[in-house]
């Protein structure tokens, strides 16, 4: 926390700066819960959305059986800050890397993935205390055309291999599905699963993920775990997929309209640093929350063009607040974040998992 | 300067991680500052794309009138790094931020800009002192359709408001011109300089900028000063642009390949977070230095997707580094960047200016 008596409320902030509503947040958390619990689905949610400490105790107080972090750089910080239970769903490779994966083991309950026989036998290396044993699942390509196994029978050689290192234990599978093709990715695991289990070998864990899905992920046949990530910001891509609604957004970007070169075009303080260019393939970069007809339609470094249309009016000073398009990818511009109730200023908190790129 | 007797070498570097070729670097601004010097024109590098007291004290020496920023907090750790003669071509608005910079314009040789009245009655209300008078400027859009006045007799009026107000002292006309369109943004200048000369409004700086067109600075009949940013590590786009070649490029991302699902698709662990999702409009995210049909077609936060084409070929714990779209949002995402000279990692250095966002 910053030793910091002012800001009280949103109006004293310095922009750009990001606003997190803890009320929407908190909401968001407790949906994604109830709807896990319903389907006797575990919730494991992704830190990657908040990246805060904060924001991962209270999702485990909630009800989450642990959190999952993407790097390494970020299981140190989660752990540091008493996340008991982290899983890591990335291939580690290297000596340092694998040390710092050994020196996390010893102290919460550790779990990571593996796609290949390189990153299998580096973890076989390493871990070697049959006591003490380090869980891994296989990762599974079901969709997506990132990282996994092609087919059930590599995730079936892995598995066997995983099974037969002394240190290590086999977990179970994880998939991360395309956008709105979990269904596909069910069969796929659902797949895999028996032909492992024919060989002996049980899935304890079928991990899968995505905010898009989440109120399909209790559809499942195979899944026993859930991993969403930008469930409890949410954002204009989520709102266009229908995970929720803009009252249910919970980030946005305080700004200041610093121009106004021409009646349709106003100039933010807030340009790609603040609001990143990944807009997940919507059209714009943001809208301007309560401000109907005004888009962010251009961004460079340290602007961002608003283009005005209808009844949209903006006066140069005035401070605005943006919904963007990726959130995930904003929290990590930013050193720190403003938790909000209305429009009172409740904390402000480092973002202590930004930038953990190793 | 981080004590860290390792990494000697890039090979002892974990990933992902920003190199930067000093030799490439310094040959750079070399270059850059031989044009402007060719040209009579004053160099004004814009520090934005390496943030970095080290390489703004280089350019300076190298023959550079001062430097560029884009952000108050970017004015305040280079004057803290003793920088002493900075422009800030934005329109800084509300009580905080005019209270920071007057603070700044009592340590250092500062000048700012305007387009509209609004900024320009806070900057006349803040600065009062007639014998310490802030040098303002005028943004013009000669075309790039971002900030900007419009039209030379909207220049001409705020020129003449700057020059009544006591504390404050007309500076000249500031543009920042869209990338090829140099020649049109000169009309536009030529035109206001000549109206406000008629006025009896001297411009002492007619400043213009870009990477793009720095080897066409030269060209100008009325721009006495130029801030360029890019070049100094340039990138896959100012490759594209013609600026400079492959071997020009100071600035890579070093990563390693963490999955090989199938024969033309491998992964590596830079994604947006490492390598931003800016392309400038090129089709892919970057290239694969030495390694021809490689090329990153994908980026999800913390996953880089290669395809391979030709004879290209990876292995999975294999380290590439990676020449990025864009560097300047590159340097942006990481606290410290690698400075090396061959394969020999130099120093390590705090990203000073990244994330000052305010």
């Amino acid at each position: 926390m910053i030793d910091l008596p002012n800001p009280r409320t949103i109006h004293d902030i310095e922009t750009p700066a990001v606003l997190i509503d803890i009320d929407r947040a908190t909401a968001n958390i407790a949906r994604a819960q109830a709807n896990a619990d319903k389907h006797r689905l575990k919730l494991r949610p992704h830190i990657k959305t908040h990246k805060l400490p904060y924001f991962a105790r209270q999702q485990v107080d909630a009800g989450a059986v642990g959190i999952t972090c993407q790097k390494i750089g970020e299981v140190e910080v989660m752990a540091e800050a008493g996340l008991a239970d982290i899983f890591l769903p990335y291939n580690i490779l290297g000596r340092v890397k694998l040390e710092r994966l050994h020196a996390l083991h010893g102290k919460i309950t550790l779990s990571v993935t593996t796609d290949s026989a390189e990153t299998l036998a580096g973890l076989a290396a390493t871990f070697t205390d049959a006591g003490h044993r380090l869980k891994v699942l296989v990762e599974c390509d079901t969709g997506m055309g990132r990282c996994g196994v092609q087919t059930a029978a590599e995730a079936l050689e892995l598995a066997k291999g995983i099974d037969r290192a002394a240190g290590l234990s086999f977990g179970g599978l994880m998939t991360y599905p395309a956008a709105g093709r979990a269904a596909e990715a069910d069969t796929w695991l659902f797949e895999a699963r028996d032909m492992l289990k024919d060989a002996g070998l049980d899935c304890q864990t079928v991990s899968s993920g995505g905010t898009p899905d989440i109120w399909r992920s209790g559809d499942t046949k195979v899944v026993t775990e859930y991993r969403p990530g930008t469930y409890i910001y949410l954002d204009r891509y989520q709102v266009a997929k229908g995970v929720g609604g803009i009252d249910d957004c919970a980030l946005t970007v305080l700004s200041t309209v610093v121009s106004h070169p021409t009646p349709t075009r106003a100039i933010l303080d807030a340009g790609s640093k603040a609001m990143s260019s990944d807009t997940l393939g919507l059209p714009d970069f943001g809208e301007l929350v309560s401000i109907p007809g005004a888009l962010v339609t251009g961004l460079s470094e340290e602007h961002g063009t608003v283009t005005l249309s209808g009844d949209a009016k903006l006066s140069i000073g005035q401070r605005v607040r943006v919904l963007p398009d990726h959130v995930c990818v904003v929290t990590n511009l930013f050193d720190t974040v403003h938790l909000i109730s209305g429009e009172t200023v409740v904390d402000i908190l480092p973002v202590a998992a930004r930038g953990r790129l190793t």
